[in-house]
């Protein structure tokens, strides 16, 4: 074999994550060989016995001369226990081993991911407990639309990330099918117990046809499809927090030990660490996008383009938890600038809206609530006077249930949340029932 | 406003298609208000009934000159009843509202894809059933590997799909969720009762976060994925089919009323709608990225980018639906060519993992078999001379446990599947038990 | 046919934009096909009467009975002149026909949206102009880095626009090569005058090799590609501008006519075409992809998958050339507000910086610079006095080279951006030098 | 600095890469500080000692340790000669140095792409060369069309790479801007002399402006699409080969050193280094994708996500090295199988466009050549009787001008190919004058 051909088609360098998986599954699969009379009891104990001792060292034994981690675990195994390795090629092919292997890991990852979105979760709802007293304006178009509780938008995100958490979940039911006893496509003649091996490696199903056992990779899209999502929401998140951090907006500040200082400016912090999540985003994506495009056109069965479904996998794993842990670190730490809340609600036209909807409620149709609230708002900026100053007379000329004590009332940004009254809005008891519940669920 | 900026804004042109839901929606609102008492009972009818005689005509009417299709809707509505139409403004903003009808419309096309999925499964078991007679080499790496029954890989086909309709009805679940109420973002002054809406308009949930509700459009990326997803199912259907029509190949041939002929030659048939089912796999998977690369890194909460998710979603929709259709019709008259599988039967040589197999069963370890089943194969090449003219003992110098009547045998591919045994593989008792299980299901 | 099916693969509802291209093709070809004694000279005249007359009219035509625009102008002709039209087909094959089409139309298109470009550059540069009196902090991780004369942003966008007119030109000489004689993908046993026909059509080069002439739509991609990078920079555009005009920084306004208001908040003014613009980048990558995997791993020659590569470019065209217009409108009256970009520099460690590389000059090392003037910023904070209120001894305390009077200096915003001196930089004098260079480039 | 968010921010795992271009840069830079009188002549000359003899040794030390390289080649200098080594940061900041490196590191990588594409056109030429006399079927929707000389699909091939060759050479014009002295956007107080940058470092032009100096990653992106197109062409001429290489099409054979084998099967080869090459492209298309979604929206200047440019840049550019070395390995010792090729021949219906062709020049209508061909074929079919049998009063029957003789001519595909006169055709003297064309461009 042409040396870079052979370096060209090794997958040891990245399949190698993959070894306890696939020491895992060639134990399963050396008990059902014995359970099912293909070998004798004493050849599946000592293949179990090799294995399991092999399981202990391999993440200590270079790998990189073998071609790729199934080939290398048999190697390893003949070394100890000579020939009887082979046995373990007895109806099992390359083609149904690696998808094994690699059901078996993302079935861990999932857990794993699943694990890490509800530390970070926690941290949003401790921030949410600490800051549902204060008031911050929602964007729409970038744009102040109306005050909410601070509170509020943490618990946004909290619930963005529980369908990441429902989503893994459904993938996972469709990584848990057991492929082994496939071969290399068509089954095999030998009197496999492919049920047995679904219980040893706690698979809750088989799967139902060998051809499409070895052709399939729709758990890695699927998964990667739904660590896209996940990352975009990550990005969303960062987004709102640089937007936070920035000079002119001064809401939230990061930790010192979290954001890049300057040796000029020791207070100035760069929000670097949410930028690379923001930023990971494009890599998420094309992640997907490479495996999406590997598979498109491919034939039946098993082609060896499907060896590349894992660096983006992994990468994209790497690249999600490091992203969760981050977060969660800075979420942890994250401080607010109360005094630039303050200065965020003295802009008196945010306020124009809950005008118009107590004057909806005064029976005013809604165009005229909203025609006089406009005409009210031109008139302070004509007279550069703000509403505050107005008089009941200046008012009431403009809208008749007006008053100047109406007025200041409708300028104070805790008045203003406290008059909603939805389920799941932004008004103090349903932010309250909404931080119960995820404490319920977080716990 | 700018007449171009206007037409550059307008959505109208694509989200039309929303119209019904709009209408179902503002009915159940107005429902909704006169339940609670924010609108007169006479109100709440005459809203309703408007809304409905709408409903009725709304597809005749030319709607190109509104903004978009709430306030083509509003518009309308107002012409037919005065500005009590108004009066749905209500605690109702375009941030909630467009979430509704795009949920509202999503579950129906959720539906829709799932039946014609269903339909395309259907045709695919006619043929499996059709074709359980009959052997194919299944490939791997586009080479021959080892015979299996035609039907094996139909039935491997209606397995994919089945995880579509699997990963559908998990987006459903997300889909299903009532944003109305949540407003601009905040939730409402109004004492709007949002359970009584879900239940009115079919939704099992309610929303638990407004601005969450109006900035997530998780599912309709998560529905783009899927379909992305299903669509390269399809274009790897589509590449057998291709390939198994080519002159090379010749398994299968269209029916002529659905590939393209030639003025020249009328036998000769191009796949061309095979072709471009595996070629919109590209926009398709472009249409998911690009609601993803919109979505990307924008804060809370509603900002303009977001109306960009329905062309998208629109055309994934139109093609994949058609998509269906055309491939579920090309399968439903698929025709097998006997002579050319025949013929694809003649290759020896695909039978030498079956001797392998074979010797591995008469004690041979597995290293062995393979070592003299590869000496076999290269005597024959040698000597050329096929296996099935090598005499006993010609065969017997090579590997004792052969005679010539065994080789014979072995060079039938019927004989050949008939010693599959695993569950799931292309044995005739797992393919029969497979036909049967799919019948079941897709009755 | 079926009818379903004929729907599915007929092309004629996007393709009909190339009409007039087609036409442009047909009679270049008639008049070689005379040239070259194929046909006779009068029906050669027929032929190029009949399309120049179809020409004027097929604007006005319903076309959609057709299969695709090339069958269509051959209907439309034969009706015209009789069944002289299909002396046409001579040599010609609709594979080389369409990427003659698609050729002559992606050329026009290029220069169009050069023409654009060049539009919105020169409204750029108005505001440069216009603004170069002004300064503003420029950003780096979102966080205000030193002062910079406004003009110097605009002009980094002109820069950004001028490297897409680059690579529009580039593609271009890709674009600009005549495939027609490549008929089906052999080339034609007719003696067809290729330079001829690139003569009569404009075309500086002539195809190569007639199998990859019908195969490649390279150009095709590379004009998507070109184009996405050019809707990333208007996103970037948007982004800043959309910041500038949130009510945080509140640098600049839009015009009334261009943003969308509130009846209730007649100065509040969304930017939602900016939004647009911004989220229409999503679309023009999808679009891209979608070609790029529809090529993937097509065998030669043409395939019907082919078809598909126009409706992503039509798509991606129409909506850069919208986004150009629109963007140079708003651009066009965008208005700065003068007292927000006051208060911005207020902030006093903005110069920082400017105090270090002042200290560097005098002789102190980098690392002394910073660290000094990191000392003196911490003083300002600890003591909680601005640096322009600190005594000439609580100054030279820390650096001796210091005095209120050169702090005031330091904190001039104007002053700041005058010590810059490098070529490119944004020194005064390197925007005028910029304004003046794009002035001319731009006329 | 906590320490896993210093991990997550850190960037030497890739960018060591850029080791040697960053010591280049450094080199020049302290030249022109020395030459512009901002540091001393033997300061200078310290820091290029320091620095070359730093590049020597570079290679062998472990820099893990250090946030990036650029910090990492200041901490070793410092080593080496004391803090001198921190001039080097007057003026200069990571914000324009990254983007130096960055060029410097991608104007070399062209190069080697270009030469590696050379050499693989060299070898398909050779091969062209070799098969000049060999025909084969063209295919169109993957059926035969007619016959073409083998050489002028592997010339088809040629020209395909020679356009990525002509895109590589137009991306290298926009990489080929200086951009050091731009600082961290602004510019400098300091007089660098930029010019004399570009000329040291071999660039021919220097940036205008400042801001978009450190903004600009079109170059990466502009790279990686060209790469994609690359990838995408290796992609279809792979797919060729994996076809011609099946048991079925039989028309090429891969070297034994090549494709990997079966240790049952040691002539069955599969073309594992051909899917993987077709595989790829999904990461080729990924990494694209994943620098776009990076860019887009983000604000000007510099933000940290750009840091994440580098590993998709890195890994599309291993990926297409690799591709193309084993491609043309693989070219290099491709064997063709005449016996296969002239069994493809044996389909008479492919010559019959040959005969259509032929009725034309004798004075038929396009449209009744084809109808006549059309019923010649239906009989051929009817009877059973193949063309080359028929006699000629059958032949006469249908079409006067026929005669067996000339039947017999017409089946030959030789005589059909030597029919086609047209330029960049497929007959003998047009593949002739190929041939001698690329023998001269790629001497």
């Amino acid at each position: 074999m042409d040396r870079d051909i052979l370096d060209f088609t090794k997958s040891i360098s990245f399949d190698k994550r993959l070894a306890p998986y696939d020491i895992e599954g060639s134990i399963a699969y050396a008990q059902m060989l014995g359970k099912c009379k293909i070998i004798s009891k004493k050849e599946k104990d000592l293949l179990v016995k090799g294995l399991r001792s092999l399981k202990e060292r391999i993440g200590r034994i270079p790998l990189e001369n073998n071609e790729d981690i199934h080939t290398a675990v048999i190697n390893l195994l003949r070394k100890e226990i000579g020939k009887t390795a082979d046995k373990l090629h007895l109806g099992r092919s390359r083609n149904d081993q690696v998808v094994l292997d690699l059901r078996l890991y993302c079935k861990d990852e999932v857990k794993q991911v699943i694990e890490k979105i509800k530390k970070l979760q926690r941290s949003l709802w401790e921030r949410a407990k600490d800051w549902r007293g204060l008031t911050i304006p929602f964007y729409t178009h970038l744009k102040n639309a109306q005050f909410i509780l601070f509170a509020h938008q943490f618990l946004a995100y909290i619930g963005m990330l529980e369908r990441d958490k429902g989503r893994l979940g459904d993938v996972f039911k469709r990584m848990d099918i057991m492929p082994l006893g496939s071969g290399a496509g068509r089954g095999s003649g030998l009197p496999l117990d492919r049920f047995y091996l679904a219980k040893k490696l706690n698979f809750s199903q088989v799967s139902e046809n060998s051809l499409d056992s070895v052709s399939d990779r729709d758990f890695v899209i699927e998964f990667l499809s739904t660590l896209a999502i996940l990352s975009m929401h990550l990005s969303r998140i960062s987004e709102d927090f640089i937007l936070f951090c920035s000079d002119e907006f001064g809401f939230i500040e990061g930790d010192d030990s979290h954001f890049t200082g300057s040796s000029i400016l020791p207070h100035k912090k760069n929000p670097d660490p949410l930028e690379l999540i923001r930023g990971y985003t494009g890599k998420m994506y094309g992640n997907l996008i490479s495996v999406l495009v590997m598979m498109k056109g491919l034939p039946l069965s098993y082609n060896r383009d499907m060896q590349l479904d894992k660096p983006p996998l992994f990468d994209s794993l790497d690249i999600i938890k490091d992203s969760l842990n981050i977060l969660e670190k800075i979420v942890s730490k994250l401080k607010v600038n109360k005094e630039n809340l303050k200065r965020a609600s003295s802009n008196e036209f945010i306020f124009a809206t809950d005008i118009a909807e107590f004057l909806v409620t005064q029976g005013y149709s809604w165009q005229e609530a909203h025609n006089l609230t406009g005409k009210l708002v031109l008139e302070s900026i004509r007279k550069k006077k703000p509403l505050k100053e107005m008089s009941d007379k200046e008012l009431k000329k403009i809208i008749p249930e007006l008053t100047q004590e109406l007025i200041l009332d409708f300028l104070d940004p805790l008045k203003s949340v406290r008059r909603i009254k939805t389920y799941g809005g932004s008004g103090p008891e349903s932010v309250e029932n909404q931080i119960k519940h995820w404490g319920k669920i977080l716990r």
